[in-house]
């Protein structure tokens, strides 16, 4: 058996297969071994077993080795089900055992792909730290006093540590994008409703993704290619045109400098100053943008009426559990049954927010925006010193995105980083995933 | 001067002119005749006089008469505006003096028609009767006892008496579709954003549409075709493909027999049978549709939480001029700021409605949905005595259309009949304009 390496890439994977060098049961014995000398970074609820892997890898031997991903191991947070095992959503006391895998899932297990186990995660994906979980805080891949982020931490930290070739989050205000800057990864945040989410437990339902963490971009592209889709099963599902991956016409930086925070702050500021000038030398004409309407829109998601949508759905559950609940994941929750969360109330915001993303459509029509993944991180003492502050910074660049109808994709300024983590965003309007996926591709080729 | 038929219509204005029989200004004296004729009608708030008519007609000189609307007269309901007089929205007290007209209404302006007045509605176009306004009832056109319909009661009724060939409506609930079928006139719902609402007094602004009414099916979509298009300036404004006029792939007909309801019930289930008929002889195949989930999306209208969102807008004014609102429209806007009109139940609402739509778009991919117009009528005087239960019930085949996204166009079920008005509604999702408008031709040609 060759050596596996430490970030498993999708092509390495195949070619190692092709040339009879492993098989997936050497991998998944790797898998196995590697989950449990890292248990103590609060990866997994359920972890990576024999027991539990065995009749997928039964299966695989059944199936045409020609598939896109066929032997490609994938983690599933747990928030998102897989057939027969419980979905917790790291909450012990909601958990359920599905009888159907997530609409997303199902179609890469067709697709050959091996699921591995089911990630920690904030519970409710409501948080961006990593440490909102009874199952421990997700330590972070590069430093493990650092937060993992959140909330798809395990599925971030998984990948990062070599135990999966990608991993699924959600995101709804960034969980699917600020843990993968953290642990030097692709994130990439499909358009609404282009990837079912059907199986999914729901944050804000209007507003969920699910999502890819890998090590590479043209990994994540592979995942998208065989997870995206109409599924008519799926009330949000959306039609979209084929993806096509055109050079935008321009990129639109923010005109003041962003804000940066936390112990890294200025090694933070310097990496993005480097980014830029990157992106600036693309050749793609360059645009400065105010951003400010951009934290205008995001507010809406939490000082605003959308907590009631995570309310509308989880509600019930958390009156009948009180105490099963994450003391600060309940107070968020709870905000959203508030008094003052009127159905007038929520329709300003609706309107004001309509508003937004008109202005948003008019300006992006064929670019894409820049930003930071995210300006800072913290040590995991620091998120539980104050753990609602602390989260709020983590989204100053990641919470308007799905409000206005954005398609994602964060990218490591430095693939060879292994210490200070960043990364940048590529914004688009959804029905130009192509435009993003392009300039995340100019950008990690410059 | 030629002698100008009742109903007027674009061909024939346009065959006039051209033959040098009519010009605008001899039109113009004929139209504030009659108006001035059918006073007791109370059609107009606004009504056409010659010292408003004329800078419009002068303007009208300087301008090519091959333009597609040149000298073509129209009403508009009075919560549009028409810059220089004032919106009322049937509300004295929340008069404004607009200095722009609605971008609909300048289109129209440039495209040579001209306006001839504004017309009467239900105040804040909050109701099917037209006969919630302090500008009085408005009579129908072909049985002054019965209701006009509403909200766009003035509007459909002022072409039905030769004051305009075409009249704009606005149409949340019903209120471009309720009056044209009651004054035997075709009504054309665009679909949401394909007409710019700025300049437009919001009911719920979401789904708010300006509509036309005309005497024939050509002429509202020789409307159509100068109003329609995408406004940069309106946040509901929607891209749209170009219309296509194709016979739709199947019709859906109700399963179960529609209610029909009021004086003339027997004779209008006789007439919707005969319209059934005429429909399955079209050589399209018909298909029937359980309507159940249409009556159970309509019901989030008004029982649900989309009353917040008329109160959203409009409720500041209202508290602030309690003596100023029409009883039954305060009432009704009042119980959107009810404590049971919650954030979390207007999730909730929007959660099911999107399961609706999603259905509806699968079911309708295609084809169009026929219903009836309405299921019956009211005397005023049958109003005025229970006004919430008729109003109700105006609504019971039109409350679903803008919240499923759907486009519409009422037409008459006999043109030639001018005692009890019966019609029909065409329904399709709000890209399939096409469909709908050929059905309605194919139908009338029968």
């Amino acid at each position: 058996m060759t050596t596996i390496p430490k970030k498993i890439t999708i092509s390495w994977l195949k070619e190692a297969y092709a040339s009879k060098k492993l098989t997936p049961w050497e991998l998944m014995r790797e898998i196995v071994k590697r989950a449990g000398e890292e248990k103590q970074r609060n990866i997994w609820i359920l972890p990576p077993v024999e027991e539990f892997l065995s009749p997928y890898l039964s299966y695989l031997e059944t199936m045409p080795e020609d598939l896109p991903l066929w032997g490609i191991p994938f983690a599933i947070k747990d928030n998102i089900d897989l057939a027969g095992v419980p979905t917790t959503a790291a909450c012990p006391d909601y958990a359920y055992v599905p009888k159907r895998s997530a609409a997303v899932v199902q179609k890469l297990i067709d697709a050959g792909a091996i699921p591995v186990g089911k990630t920690n995660l904030d519970q409710f994906a409501t948080g961006l730290v990593g440490t909102r979980s009874p199952y421990g805080e997700c330590h972070n891949a590069l430093n493990e006093e650092l937060i993992s982020g959140g909330s798809s931490s395990g599925s971030a930290v998984s990948v990062a540590c070599g135990m999966a070739a990608f991993a699924l989050g959600t995101d709804t205000a960034g969980s699917g994008r600020v843990p993968a800057m953290l642990n030097g990864l692709v994130g990439f945040k499909p358009a609404l409703g282009a990837w079912s989410t059907r199986g999914v437990v729901p944050a804000c339902a209007s507003l969920d993704c699910v999502t890819v963490f890998s090590n590479t971009l043209e990994d994540a592209e592979a995942v998208n290619e065989e997870a995206m889709g109409y599924d008519s099963d799926c009330i949000w599902s959306r039609q979209y045109d084929a993806v096509k991956k055109n050079i935008p016409k321009k990129v639109f930086l923010p005109e003041t400098k962003p804000t940066f925070f936390g112990d890294y702050k200025e090694i933070m500021e310097k990496k993005w100053d480097t980014a830029v000038a990157r992106v600036r030398s693309l050749g793609i004409p360059c645009e400065e943008i105010d951003y400010q309407m951009f934290y205008d829109a995001a507010r809406i998601l939490y000082d605003g009426s959308y907590v009631a949508e995570r309310w509308a759905d989880l509600g019930d559950f958390v009156t009948r559990h009180e105490n099963s609940v994450f003391p600060v994941t309940k107070k968020i929750l709870m905000s959203g049954a508030a008094p003052d969360k009127t159905a007038t109330g929520l329709f300003g915001d609706l309107h004001a927010l309509q508003a937004y993303r008109h202005k948003a459509a008019e300006i992006l029509r064929d670019a894409v925006m820049i930003m930071p993944t995210t300006g800072g991180t913290f040590t995991r003492d620091q998120v539980r010193e104050d753990p609602v502050e602390t989260n709020s910074l983590m989204g100053l660049y990641t919470n308007h995105c799905n409000l206005l109808d954005f398609v994602a994709c964060a990218v490591p300024e430095n693939v060879n980083d292994t210490e200070i983590p960043f990364g940048i965003t590529i914004f688009a309007l959804s029905q130009n995933t192509g435009l993003v996926l392009k300039s995340a591709e100019e950008f990690l080729a410059q």
